[in-house]
């Protein structure tokens, strides 16, 4: 038996990140009996709920909130990108930043890659007669990929790119002095980094020369972490070969220019329709709930 | 030593498809001592150079060519389609069907999946402010792929997908009556044919009847495996959810209708710089050179 009290609040527009009542039920069955679950949409109606959780899974959460949270045990986000919810919260409150979706997202990015390598962002509008695009395609396997930002994701990343016969290099804090030996090689550099300061402009225009012309940046992590002018010159220089942007300095993001190296998708790397259980399956896989 | 001749013709227009004198030179490379290459572009020289060779490498070969060339040992053509040179020839020549190229085209064909399942084909040519697809993403892990057509090409498809986590069940002569009870579960149907009349139409109105709404179709075989106008049928439909044509009954294909779920390619998945010379090498690999 419990008191716990579990508030949950994911209310983006987007099917994928708003919990359903089935969600919520799937919440429910995870849970020790005697357990409460309150459902909210709006902030007005989480603030009044929160003083009575224990358990807060929630897509934005302010610091100041958290003295109007005295029962609070667990903090979580099924986001990984760190700028929505406080990174560190009072002691006795465990912050949880999402994991579950780094095997999705490595199905985006490698989706991506294999639809690049293989020609399916060249071909034009009149597929036949045949244009030869033969000589810009080319094999995944046996290329290399630089993945920047290796926690759940990037790991999740490079384990499906090294299945499919791809060299992978995961860089984070401990080993980034070492990034610009990498990148001379690199024909993918993969960003999986969660939105931290410490990371903005982390590509720029230094960089992207290092980077070989045939190197393909891609992007699933955070917007800041790229200096964009920098990256629009060098897709349009040729300076690097092609870029796939799940995620944008801003969003909804402004225009991109039309460029046909350059892949747009709207944040959209993780969609898929059980993300919110495999969320609240994450928490309960990890104690958490 | 030996006194073979080689002669080679690979002249379409593709460069991937077409043998330049670097292949020639790799070709040379894998030969005993004392054989002679002779690399010839047209038809004509083709004929001319015929009585001598004893292999001859070459995309299409006529059954009545086979009187002029009392030396030849070995045909073959990198292509796997049965289409442009006989299936047996006369006693004592050997011809062979490239099958090189099923990790490539096994690329291709995983691509795309991962590129409709990830919703690359979905997304409006605006991209922000984000449009709501979430609903229609789903993994390419835990569904489900039936192979018709399991040579070199369907089994290397399968071996890729079975290491993304998909459930594989691959058909050919053998277990072809089995193949109704898989396609009512089967979330993609991939056709590997290699063109031989008794595939025709095989895919027709009553075949795509059998397969649920959310299957999505796959040929990088031939075309003529194929009832185009049923499929279109079923597209606009939505009887099924997508398409994947690499090949066309007829080619250069002429004009199919313009679908949101069905993605044309113009006989490219097995587009890539070394085409020629894998090739090569597994002639040599086989001992056939």
């Amino acid at each position: 038996m419990t008191n716990n009290h579990y508030l949950v609040r994911l209310d983006w527009p987007e099917k994928s990140f708003r919990s359903s009542s089935a969600d919520i039920e799937y919440l429910r069955s995870l849970l020790p009996e005697g357990a409460s679950v309150e459902h909210v949409r709006s902030e007005r109606a989480f603030l009044r709920a929160l003083p009575k959780a224990t358990h807060a899974i929630v897509w934005n959460f302010k610091k100041e909130w958290f003295v109007k949270a005295p029962r609070l045990k667990l903090l979580a986000t099924p986001a990984a990108g760190r700028e929505l919810i406080p990174e560190v919260g009072p002691e006795g409150v465990k912050i949880h930043f999402g994991g579950f979706h780094g095997g999705i997202i490595a199905e985006s990015v490698v989706g991506f890659m294999l639809a690049f390598a293989r020609g399916f962002f060249l071909k034009s509008e009149k597929v036949w007669p045949r244009v030869d695009f033969s000589d810009k395609c080319y094999s995944l396997s046996g290329t290399k990929a630089v993945v920047l930002g290796y926690g759940k994701i990037g790991a999740a990343i490079g384990a499906k790119l090294k299945g499919l016969g791809v060299g992978v290099e995961g860089f984070s804090r401990k080993n980034i002095e070492d990034l610009p030996r990498a990148l001379k090689t690199a024909d993918w550099l993969i960003l999986a980094l969660p939105g931290t300061t410490g990371t903005d402009n982390i590509v720029n225009a230094a960089l992207l020369k290092k980077l070989p012309r045939r190197a393909v940046l891609v992007n699933i992590g955070r917007g800041n972490a790229i200096d964009e002018k920098a990256l629009f010159e060098a897709l349009k220089s040729k300076r690097i070969a092609g870029a796939y942007l799940d995620v944008r300095k801003v969003e909804p993001a402004l225009e991109a220019p039309k460029l046909e190296n350059l892949v747009l998708m709207p944040h959209s790397s993780a969609f898929y329709p059980s993300y919110v259980k495999d969320c609240f399956k994450e928490l309960k896989d990890e104690g958490l709930l």
